[in-house]
């Protein structure tokens, strides 16, 4: 098994050394954000990290530094919700795999945790744009734009709940693995399975739900790193089209 | 049930007396985009603008000229597609809504039968930004944004078949009941599952696919019109929420 | 003769077959927009629907889906009027131009019946950008931006009262000939001169004027169809220098 | 008779004590372009800023520094021509409008011997963004934007020919009484009516004309006075709109 | 001494009943870039993070995740080197920033070891029209933006060596101190007090000098921790003003 | 010793047969801001237009009209400042260079002695853009952006007070010699050193200080010779680097 390298404690000679067409360079993304009293702002962004940093070790990968900032509609309204707007997102990550490309890099992969569908659409408006500007120039880039939990969602046939999501179960559960000093209260947080209605646009979502989609009291390691494993293995599969 | 009627075949005066904060109004969008060798360029629109005029007529709303043009990723290596910008669909969309919300509309919905995520995506976000702005001036105005295919998709348990989508049987059999003179050569339109590899994000995925997903050889008109009376009356029950 | 065809009624394979660089195509345009207590908020759009379809016609040209969004200064004070900003027109105009280029296309006519100065500069900016562009990678484009009321204007000599424009004499009668149904309260329409000051610019022009100006009172079906014959033929010339 | 005054000569001081709501603020405008061989790049510039002057002294307003650059279209393939985008004009007019709004400002005249029409779009354009955004926190704005080209190009009754243009018998006649100096080689300024296609747009206009229109071997420095004298008394009626 | 706390590891709870107008705010700035053969591309993060951490626990302020992703001009041309646009850095930490006041904070302080001039104007800009934007709605926000190296260059009276710059001697001590392991092959790092011209502007930098300023071989971790501790009170002078 | 010429005097003719790749071209900026009771809003713009004109003579360069609009966060509070946006400084600039390189100019500087941080970040922005955009096309452009304040600022080795700044006795010195007659109420010039806490963003600058850094009342037409000569020395320097 290869060793994760972080892309920036590298020396400009060794990144020169290092790094050519083949090389993966992975961009975990998370964000600020309300989840339930009991789990951290940064839940979203603990998660990608380490995935990140497990797949960057399979795959030989390059890890850049975080991007603990994204963007978010349903959970603006509750406090501590840093949300960048779509195009500040779309600006950033086209900017940093941009100058990817420009160092030779050509197989990017964002994965980010946060799966608010204008985040991951900014996201992939970046890349497309992106790899759509390299082509032009004869350049042919491959980029994978993945959220561990689009892929969870997904697999409803091995037993996610289809109405467990934001703050619930498997994000609970995941960081009790990852960092179980920062679950707190867990008593406070109730399950609930309300939700914005499908496809309305409204000024305060903070008020058709509880911050909380799903069952947090049905939590437990064992279940998070299980999760964790199947994202991880998931995500294995995606990177190999890269 | 209530008449249909389009808002720009009124006079400034008939406006002005008809129109309230009680009115819903009906953007129909669809898109010039490849359809296999057999469907029109139109048949996103053809879907969106007849299923607005049902809607429009069951709740008395007012439906706008159609928006024949959207985004769209993974045609535009065919013939025929006009994709616009991320950017310009969204401030299309914008433009319309807030002068809709300047005219005293507080209603709004947007019918898309072309269910591309970016699309989607910048149409959300200006419906959104409007409504956040509008309720920084205090005035409460709520959007539906709605493909049709979203819901349909959505009924796997009634029989929607999950390999089936864009220029597919649903597709094929839609336009066989709004334009039958519209659709050609259908024995050039052959069944295919192949897609373009998920998250991939690339510069050609015209070469990933044949255009068609799914399987219009099994397209009919009794399809078609069942397909629209789902479609019909699940947006219908989503317009209650409005 | 050559027969008119839709652009978007083509499939793919037709569009692939048919296309190529003679092909002009035509984008007709209008604005939802006060037009008196008389005429339909569409009435610019009918008139350049409708002569798009004759010139396409006569020319074998292609017509694309009419935008029946438009920007206005002067009759943004009165209700019904949704008036897109000027750099949405730009944005989309120049998008559509764009991919007709990307497409093969090289002779662009965008007919536009509203004949706003922001809105026609709006239309002639995208128009030039896509040509410069163009002309940068080696290809020609040839493209006309003309509004039939630009070019009646002209016409003085023939019998045109340039005291007549904006839902006046002119364009009363052009709505009775192509749908005299939409025309309502005849009688209610009055007849005005007054303007707005010239090269004022004031946040409410609603104020200097009636959304009226000239002659509605004068307007008949024969003029009706004496001024669509008029600038068919007008137009007629200029599609001869694409 | 007031006394001209240069905004930017008086202290900061002077400022705050003499100008007030009433107070009129002229911006000359030009732009660096070709006029032929015998007239300087400067040349819009020269008769906007003195007819500038001979307004402001008649009417007590202040004069902004002149903006010798503008846009253009049909002279940017001749030596020398320096064209500023549409959006950077129209940003730059609408910031310094702002800023003397800011600073109390409510009557502003723009004042542009080039008579581009993007250009003046552009300037019509920023100057509304400015008026209809001061009149939303309820300030009453009165904007003129206008070029004495466009008012001298209306009074064909007064002995103007339609046909005289860019550097023809006009604008000859009136540098050469500004700044004969700058007048040279008129020999080799050949009269020409050669114009670029109506409404055509195309990537190279300098190959449609010769960079003059109309008769430059007509001009003489007793019409140049007269003109810029019609120029004078119609601008001055303008004013009192204001 | 209050205790040093990360924002986003604290609940939503808990952010909730912590943060008020009173809270300082820290968000640590660096950038991906060449520093010589011998120390990481992380350089200028690692002396901003913790110097960040120092000054939270100081005045019991909140730290931010880092953004480890800056702009620069003079690095731009050797490996490794990510520089994300003027602009986008600005629509990043306006985001940011606007997003801790709409969540109540009135004390921001952005820290940024990179000091470029278009990085650190680029955040200047932002911080400022955050602020601007909140005294027209009636909130006062009290901005710094501050580069322990700027501190650090003013201070040549204490010794600082006006000639030593990027990846010299006092970046090498100071890396010495915060991550030893990550200063390679010293030797290779030469001494070196060329640089780009003052104030000219070119497209290649990376020919005009050799990535050094400065004198990497005098550097001791002594000399580091008397650096970083004098910039440590240096800023905490400054963050009085707050 | 070469004749300064103004660029726009010239003919289009004139223009081609003057200016190549070694032709050098200035742009003189100033702003329009309070400077004291004493001094015209103009200040900065007179420095530098005389400047350039005596560099341009030396060098047998070529001068542009001055741009007396400028970006300013300072002196915003005070009466008369028309600060300009950042945004708009670059546009401005950016086009203003693009458009002379597309007309063979190869050697650009920029010459304002308005020494804003923010209005000189937006110039260098602005000439990098498009020297970087150039060189991609395999056009070597070099630029030179300067102030003769940041200059001047670094001679404290030769008399250079550093607590004399904004319209002290330096600007007052200056003034004193160039437009003696705009220089008023000296007595009612205050001395201060005053000034807005370092790295400090606030909303209200003007509260901070007087508008008014350093000594007026040492000012002498003497030492306003003396000052220029030196920037004109040394900016000679400079532009040998060209």
């Amino acid at each position: 098994m290869a060793r994760m390298k972080r892309l920036d404690e590298m020396t400009s000679k060794e990144f020169a050394e290092t790094v050519d067409g083949k090389t993966i360079v992975i961009l975990p993304m998370g964000i600020i954000e309300e989840h339930g009293p009991h789990l951290p702002l940064c839940t979203d962004s603990l998660q990608a990290e380490h995935l990140a940093e497990r797949l960057a070790q399979r795959f030989g990968a390059l890890v850049l530094p975080p991007l603990r900032y994204g963007n978010s509609s349903s959970t603006i309204g509750f406090p501590g919700t840093i949300s960048l707007s779509f195009d500040t997102i779309r600006a950033l990550v086209k900017d940093i795999v941009s100058e990817l490309v420009r160092n030779g890099v050509r197989k990017v992969m964002v994965l980010s945790s946060h799966a608010g569908s204008g985040h991951l659409c900014a996201i992939r408006e970046a890349v497309k744009d992106v790899v759509i500007e390299a082509d032009g120039r004869g350049i042919v880039v491959r980029g994978l734009v993945v959220s561990d939990y689009e892929v969870l969602y997904g697999l409803t046939d091995r037993g996610i709940d289809p109405r467990d999501g934001h703050a619930g179960d498997m994000e609970t559960s995941r960081v009790m693995v990852l960092r179980p000093g920062l679950v707190k209260n867990r008593s406070q947080a109730k399950d609930s399975t309300k939700k914005i209605p499908d496809f309305l646009v409204i000024a305060h979502p903070e008020k058709e739900w509880t911050g909380i989609r799903g069952f947090p009291s049905k939590a437990s390691k064992k279940k998070g790193q299980m999760l964790e494993d199947m994202a991880f293995e998931e995500i294995s599969k995606l990177m190999r089209t890269l």
